[in-house]
């Protein structure tokens, strides 16, 4: 176990300024001492996901940002429009640290026999601010990783494992018997790709490109639309009418593809409509929009008649939703899978301070597949 | 009671031709015998809703309309677009009866009890083809009219009261406490503000137009948002937060205003968020399209973080919903509020004839505020 006489960390944060400007920065922090049912974790290993960058990039201009501050204690600034600002607006002058998720060792632990079972153990952790060296965290954030698990086998526990978990189990609660998925060639789409191959789920891969296609079919998957082929739409409603799936969950948000799915649904539907219905088929079509890789407007040609709902999709409520003892179960399973079905493979490791040189953030910016960012807080200081 | 040798009543059609016309006409019909548990019904009055005119004027283009046959027996044919007529694929060379909902006398009776206690009552009845002379219902179609009310005060007791007291029930069951609605001027515009004011609902009005203002604040309205306004979005939001409605009901579909409503709702919610959330307010907000006056796509910006919801929204799916014994509960209370709470007016009287006038199908398709039709089907023969 390492010494912290200082006890102080390294922590990224992330400081939208009142003049405009987003700044990323590394601080010093005081490292907390574990209550009762607390521990101290060393964080190893923490994936850079799509969900992380709104809070770290801002949705500032990063083509037109700059660096100060020396090599070891880096200052990045990047300009924000008026309006960025504006949405910003409750996060001004306010530090945010950031890091959804992520990995380590279990280098203090309160009195209390669920956390001194974790002490020195390699744990996944959930909770925030995990682009930090050292990180406070109650017995119940913490996942105990199966052993030989390192920290970065285990540093992607939570976010896409459970994400793709909560999609199939939203579909059961809300009685669909298949799914579609958007930008089906993310990490998390790959994912989901296994878990529904292993839990028999009917599953429509919808990807951009001839690559990604292949990539998805290479891993097995049945169903994959390309939206850039003049045939989509009718690949999409033959793939929905086979698996029966009513229920899409759309990382893109923007432009017209969440109407798209609805509308190729109805069609689906409608395959075997005897009458005429004025108001369409009476089959419940839903699609989620869980993430916004597309900021433009989402518009709906609202051809698909009137049974139907769009919302958006978030882990955190679904989570709240099941219950600790359902919640607990989803753990137990991705601690199972770990190194099978919720497999997280990274191109890149970085350090803190790394992760705030230009040329590395324009690089995990683009959100590009294939392209997955972890930082290991305690390398390369 | 009137004696019907040939057995036979005039009904209206309305017909998609494969040619791409669509085509309104009379036809001679059999008048059925009722069953034990049916009777039959005098139509003396059925309104026309724009829940009607969808079907009745199936989307062609009543600009370049013709008439042909005789002033008694009328027929008028309307062109279709290529894109309309695909559209309506389903119903082409069907002749569909319209007419949701109507009022008449019961003139036979089947051999139940029930059939039997309504002989010679004026009742109201839902179920489609009412612009007919005479129509065989079952008894729990029909709901008996209190005394002295005429079939012009029960011909609208069904589709506007009830989808007015579905909007209020959809808002208690799914735990809102207060309402929005758009086009709320209409005759079920009205009747909402009536109901809402007599259950003590908060009810946001959303209007076009300074003259509807001053028609539901004349009749007691207390929130009226105009969309002509410069202030629109900062009004709908103090209504919003003053009555905490995060439920809307929208006629209009097309274009922002679904997403103009769903965004004052999160501002009104973050009115009182004291901490910075990337996710929007965890407030439950929610927007039901229940019409398409805008036929043009809906836009949604999406700036009102995830925790929201939109749909489509009809009084079938609601009534098979809260079952049997809450529907005769909510007949119930229409018939008892008839000529106050859901009283309609109508500016116009038509015969099955007039119906198919150019210059009254020209009227009633503008579907304007203040002007409501009621056919009168065994008047002006």
């Amino acid at each position: 176990m390492q010494e912290h006489s200082a006890r102080t960390g390294l922590q990224l944060r992330s400081l939208v300024k009142s003049n405009g400007d987003l700044e990323l920065s590394l601080t010093r922090v005081p490292t907390p001492t574990p209550g009762p049912n607390e521990v101290l974790v060393r964080i190893d290993a923490a994936p850079i996901n799509p969900s992380d960058l709104g809070l770290l990039l801002g949705g500032a201009d990063w083509n037109s940002a700059k660096a100060s501050g020396s090599r070891s204690n880096p200052i990045v600034t990047a300009p924000m429009t008026p309006k960025v600002l504006q949405a910003m607006a409750a996060r001004v002058d306010i530090p945010m640290p950031v890091g959804n998720e992520g990995a380590g060792v279990v280098i203090e632990a309160g009195k209390s026999d669920a956390a001194q079972a974790l002490l020195g153990k390699t744990v996944a952790v959930l909770g925030g601010a995990m682009y930090s060296q050292f990180r406070r965290l109650s017995v119940n954030q913490c996942l105990a990783l199966p052993p030989g698990a390192t920290a970065a086998d285990g540093a992607s526990s939570f976010v896409n494992p459970l994400t793709a978990l909560g999609m199939v189990g939203t579909m059961q609660r809300e009685g669909h018997k298949a799914l579609v998925h958007t930008a089906a060639a993310s990490n998390l789409g790959q994912m989901l790709n296994r878990l529904c191959l292993k839990d028999q789920v009917g599953l429509v891969n919808i990807v951009r490109k001839s690559e990604q296609e292949e990539l998805l079919k290479a891993a097995g998957a049945v169903h994959v639309c390309r939206t850039d082929s003049p045939t989509f739409m009718q690949d999409l409603t033959e793939a929905l009418a086979t698996t029966g799936a009513t229920l899409g969950f759309d990382a893109i948000g923007g432009g017209p593809l969440a109407g798209q799915i609805l509308t190729c649904m109805e069609a689906a539907a409608n395959r075997n409509a005897k009458v005429y219905s004025r108001y369409g088929s009476t089959t419940y079509k839903q699609v989620y929009l869980y993430g916004s890789l597309d900021m433009n407007p989402t518009v709906l040609n609202r051809n698909y008649g009137m049974t139907w709902g769009l919302g958006g999709w978030l882990l955190t409520p679904y989570i709240e939703k099941i219950g600790p003892t359902a919640f607990q179960a989803l753990k137990q399973r991705v601690a199972a899978e770990l190194k099978t079905t919720f497999a997280s493979h990274y191109s890149q490791e970085i350090s803190l301070a790394e992760a705030l040189q230009l040329e590395i953030i324009a690089a995990y910016a683009k959100r590009s597949t294939g392209q997955k960012y972890l930082v290991t807080p305690n390398k390369g200081l």
